[in-house]
């Protein structure tokens, strides 16, 4: 027997199946700088030390969703390497801070199973689990995916399908112990506007628009040890319904949140993913824009230093966004990407106070 | 209103104006890994630490470039975001050594502003200072760009045009505390030539020639933190003059940096950069090429082991560097970039004095 | 005369001779996550801090391949700048683990020249070896590259042919200093097949294909500060015989290495190269495969947790590996690798005992 895994089909899954995944993995200053080279992040706690120091922090943090994609990769090779499509996000919370030098494993259980009436693939739900060097949880989040079955002829698995809430409850967002925007400077931060100047119901055009090469993508993609195929094997995917390699939908999500900082510059940590889906696939080529909409603010409760804004963004292809295109109404296949995020905010920006680095 | 910002326009800018820019950042041996897989630079005080160390330094410096562009970066979005072109620098002094881990901020002053005779576009001067996290300036530099009015009736604005060094003088060259050029090891650095070997007057064709890949601009423009719009959106660029993206200017600079080093493998620091222009944008599937010519010589007061260059690059496109294009007669838009500044050299390489790492 | 090099020529090399090679270099763990996304190695003792300190290790040691094209890449501008073809590797052994942070140079001594018949080119066998800050070796292995002659009318040298070992002997292969693999953890490295469940003339494919890109080789290449031309100017290369730029081998080799892994997962250290030889050059656009075959195996003497393998692994582009192509018999142009090398490998796989990170 071959000892190269094809990895699991759809008859593999049942609910409650607990999963441990290969690769551990130390996330480093290296693997930081890689991240910032392929999106051009710009959020401050994350790009400065120094600025990390003057929020209270020891230095900066991981970005949540560099933290994200890595946890993501390590399920791919268990869970989704014969996906068809990565449906949607739910429950995704941030759980406590993580740092270069950390070391991350992961683990996920089987939540849901449900045939489709084709009877050649089916949905699998898995709730999966990150975990640091000191077996503390650092996020957690609920993904489905849509997978091949290796034979069609076999019956379908009673259908289990999770409850999953419309989006984590701003009671349940873990605040990065020792977080402290009291001193915060919005001024080397980017950006005037804080809590309290957004406005639910208040939308936002980011502008700005970024093309994808796909050595960029490529090479994302393998940051995060993802090893779903279609991002890698042009030769395979010439016979695919693509035609090509197709983007990993994560690299399109970082670029959005990048893109967002204009607008959004003192949105300083994503806390929780609420939900996300990918409704277009992108490749390279493409030139990712996008636009967000606040959804709901949240004060932190015996905190004046800082609150949790909701903030939906789409992001399209090829799609400068002015005009808010949205999945719901756009039939052009334009819109790839509509996410639903928790971010942690400074209050008030109010007069610069004085000079952090 | 919107929170996004389309940055500043001709009449935004009036000389005096004090900007402190955004975003804060700590570079890291990531950065420079990035750094150096986009050139292949391999100056060997910057490459390595032992060799840093047998020069005296604590460990490897950050290569001064990098230092340049990561501040050029900060400043992109407040000066040029909405520049036509990058015109010039001066007066760019390197004033301390910057290293892995250092958290660096930076503002600017306007110190001139001409409006062009079009109506449409005029000219930025502005004097940019970067700092480390100990507030202590890392370098400061000159450089003017043309920026779009954003109405063209606007009145212009009395001309103030700042009076320019036509070069750093070699007495202000700030000398890195603690370098000792007495036991450099030339072989490792990888040329017997050394200070007193280079005549004025003397040209070098560097012979290599590396080509340009689009995703290689981005990654590196992006790892500057610097969002200028024509180096991403292809979109966007179609309608441009130019019809596609084109090359971060910085990026063609470092390009040239590191063929230099076939020639000039000893020019172990840039400590000022004269004056610098970008004759020709680059864009991707460009061959850029370069050769040097010796503008002048230094010796350091009281120091026998190391002297200053004063050097001038010239980088070509798609044309080799054999009969030394000068883009004072060349004609054929090939002449990417004429950039004069000093480099620190050990004055004598002798004989090979032993063994560093 | 110039200052910049061409570099040697046919004529330049004699048996005996030694080179003491440019550019000294530390290898930080921003080189080890540059190279983890080029990519994307998952074996976990290289990937995971955690991981290698469950297996005695103080930290994630430097992949022995990521270490061997740095001090390959020392060597080229001396060795074969001029090459024609870089002909093949034996004898390349890893004599102690290396660390991030490492400092390494590199000499090579000349064993032996072969002028070809046709007068104007002639191959040339150096053995090199790379050392650590400490001035330990870390590595040692024997190339030959056919390299252009300067004057085609320049006597032939006499001929000397080293002889070299048909592959490292088991008894030699050096164990990395407190390596233990009594507490390895299969599940989290991410294969259940240890050294026990191989057999000699097994045959793997490993399944997945990777699609090179050009900015991919160029900064993969530029990592290891390897500085032939072939992959880096397109101008030149259009008058190649090859019309375009080439991929440098050793980034073939490690696709192949990476791809590997769904097969060969707990082979944790690349020990030892046996010899290696690059069918076809590989360019942009193809898609690497790679299958392997078990050539032999050998435990180590009073050890029960490890034991070494020796493997052959060829890679193909376009053309996946169920049929295990041979270069040997396979006339389609399509092999471009056949690498034969020693891993160590966990003896038993066992039951899952227990976790590590």
């Amino acid at each position: 027997m071959t000892k190269a895994s094809e990895g699991n089909f759809f008859e593999d899954f049942s609910p409650g199946m607990s999963i441990s995944h290969a690769v551990p993995r130390t996330v480093t200053t290296g693997d930081v700088a890689m991240y910032s080279a392929l999106y051009g992040m710009r959020f401050a706690v994350q790009s400065s030390d120094a600025f990390a120091q003057s929020c209270g922090l020891p230095r900066a943090p991981l970005d949540n969703l560099l933290l994200f994609h890595v946890i993501f990769g390590k399920t791919v090779p268990d869970v989704s390497l014969n996906a068809v499509a990565n449906l949607g996000y739910a429950e995704c919370r941030f759980l406590t801070p993580a740092w270069p030098g950390d070391s991350f494993h992961a683990r996920s259980e089987v939540i849901g199973v449900r045939e489709n009436s084709n009877g050649s693939t089916g949905i699998v739900y898995v709730r999966s689990t990150g975990y640091n060097q000191h077996g503390d949880a650092v996020l957690s989040f609920v993904r489905w995916v849509m997978v091949n079955k290796r034979d069609k002829t076999s019956p379908a698995p009673q259908t289990v399908i999770p409850e999953l809430a419309s989006h984590v409850p701003a009671g349940e967002l873990a605040m990065p112990e020792a977080l402290d925007f009291s001193r915060y400077d919005p001024v080397l931060a980017g950006s005037p506007y804080c809590f309290d100047d957004y406005e639910i119901g208040e939308k936002i055009n980011h502008i700005d628009g970024m093309t994808i090469e796909e050595a960029e993508s490529q090479i994302a993609t393998r940051l995060y040890q993802n090893t779903a195929k279609g991002h890698f094997d042009a030769v395979l995917q010439r016979s695919s319904r693509f035609g090509r390699r197709i983007v990993y939908g994560g690299h399109v999500m970082n670029l959005a949140r990048s893109l967002s900082f204009n607008g959004l510059a003192n949105g300083a940590f994503v806390v929780a993913i609420n939900g996300g889906r990918h409704v277009n696939p992108a490749a390279a080529g493409d030139t990712v824009y996008c636009w967000s909409e606040v959804l709901g603010k949240q004060p932190v409760a015996g905190r004046t230093d800082v609150g949790a804004l909701r903030v939906r963004t789409v992001a399209t292809k090829d799609k400068p966004c002015a005009s808010f295109p949205d999945p719901a109404t756009d039939d052009s296949g334009s819109v790839l990407l509509d996410l639903d995020y928790w971010v942690l905010m400074p209050r008030h920006c109010g007069e610069d106070r004085g000079e952090s680095q």
